[in-house]
């Protein structure tokens, strides 16, 4: 068996990063990681007439400047893992049209980015296919109107909300080739503490990252310390607070290592409150700073989680809590 | 490589089919197949205050009945695949939340049954997991207030609509063990002929599901006649004979080997206009009566797909077209 205490899978097959490519938003561009991202949008609408025809050709952008970027042609592609935020993940499912490749269409809300990374990783790693792409995005304008007000309304938000990122990130991962590793996954189950405050995703998914964290650890019998950078999806300010508050109760204390995508991807100047969140959150640094990192040498052992938040507008409506999970990949330098 | 031609994997570990069991609403249970099902249901509320909280309650009573009838329990259960048609997959997370577990969500829509068994079979194929438990639910009402109106509303079906299935299987894969057990998986590629009518699936799906065929028929060099049943998930009668005119087009002509899920689950006197429909669909006759053939060994060699139409209210509203996606498994007795 692969797999390594309860949750965790170590793939000796050492699936690679061959290519890598970030899309992100005029106000994302204005942030700190600005030098970092594959291409800088000027119009969030793309020259489109809604914004989910933007959303999607943001992700088309993005995986088709991946394939590009590696060298190889869609036709090299082998399988496409995708999901987005989108009912019915459509932003995913229109970008798989575009191409001849088998889909395996995803929803794991804002941990999207890993999972389709961990699955991904799997076949690869299990010479299932060779050329495996993974991708994720979202659109601050999409994921207002469908899950909170239509942007014309002027609703004021909440001081723990997050601020949905414009972009779109993808990963292609490959038997052969150059570039960072998968070395191995940790698969998260879902955490509810019953936190029901959709205006506080990051409480809600801090419990899910605590949980696959600690699990990671225990599954591996590493510290935190071995990492060079642990990084979550998109806690945020206050979720990334109380990650650190909860695992420092498990007995694992976080020290500079740690960062959240959330809040690197904003300036606080920029009036994100808790700071950025979405599948494009995770995707997007994933694909910009972190692999540009790890390929430079300036780190060579990554543990990354995107996490996320499974709620639905109805099910807010009904009553239930919100449930959340995070997936985590373990990414090694050249 | 695992891959043989171009979307076929070939699976040398033999994943097997440990337990299944099936759960479907009272119009169900009154059908054709209404000996084979795991359990029928008096009331399709299942005592819940709204459906969507049924059909999660649906998906529930299969998977831990799916456990409970493998002499397993929920702690043994490696990983949980599963999607639905609900906006976030909600029926699916809920239910992940109720055990202890890793969950990776899908979206496929009506697809999501072989999905899942697809992916499923790959992760305990590869030893990367032992057991995994793969499924899907639907639900006619919560589908036809997303989809298409409130039931209170009354309104009438046009003749080319087919009728959501209430119904949910799950089927345990495990690497050890004994039963009917996948022998290889063909993964399907996003087809899009322009078919825009959101109340003609059968249409919009077809397509999808003859390019699936076709392709596994030339990865493997098998023909139509192989096969003891080949049996899609829910096309209905205009799409399955769609399909049939396709294929023949294509030089492969079916015989009497092949079946529809959504033209065996209902009698045409129970006026569900072209048959079954949902993710319940080919779920609820695959884990009734194709496992129960399998079993009891009156048919050996099967070739089963389910088939997704990837739309959404809001794609259809913005003038897209209908893509469909049809992941295809093959089922072989003990």
């Amino acid at each position: 068996m692969k797999k390594i205490g309860t949750q965790t899978v170590l793939l000796s097959n050492k699936p690679k990063i061959i290519s890598n490519f970030s899309v992100v938003g005029p106000k994302e561009g204005k942030g700190p990681l600005s030098e970092y991202f594959g291409k800088i949008l000027e119009d969030d609408k793309l020259g489109q007439k809604t914004y989910e025809k933007a959303e999607q050709k943001l992700m088309e952008l993005a995986v088709f400047s991946c394939i590009e970027k590696s060298g190889l042609t869609p036709k090299d592609i082998d399988m496409f893992l995708s999901g987005d935020l989108l009912n019915q993940i459509i932003s995913s499912s229109f970008t798989a049209r575009q191409f001849d490749t088998t889909f395996i269409g995803l929803f794991g809300a804002c941990s999207t980015m890993t999972e389709s990374l961990a699955l991904g990783s799997c076949l690869v790693d299990g010479e299932y296919f060779e050329n495996v792409l993974c991708s994720t995005c979202s659109h601050f304008a999409t994921a207002e109107r469908q899950f909170r007000y239509p942007l014309e309304l002027g609703t004021q938000k909440p001081p723990t909300s997050q601020w949905t990122v414009t972009g779109a990130g993808a990963t292609l991962l490959s038997l052969h080739g150059e570039g960072p590793y998968i070395e191995m996954v940790t698969f998260g189950k879902v955490c509810d503490y019953g936190v029901s405050d959709v205006n506080n995703m990051g409480a809600a998914m801090a419990p899910a990252a605590m949980h696959t964290l600690k699990t990671h650890f225990e599954d591996t019998g590493r510290k935190p310390d071995f990492y060079d950078l642990i990084l979550t999806g998109d806690l945020g300010k206050f979720g990334s607070e109380t990650l650190i508050d909860m695992m420092e109760k498990e007995g694992y204390a976080f020290s500079e290592n740690y960062g959240d995508c959330g809040n690197m991807i904003f300036d606080i100047k920029q009036k994100t409150f808790m700071g950025g969140s979405g599948c494009g959150c995770s995707a997007s640094v994933l694909n910009s700073y972190v692999i540009t990192k790890l390929r430079r040498g300036d780190i060579d052992k990554v543990l990354f989680l995107s996490t996320g938040a499974l709620l639905s507008t109805l099910s807010c409506q009904q009553g239930e809590s919100i449930p959340g999970i995070a997936h985590a990949i373990v990414i090694r330098g050249k």
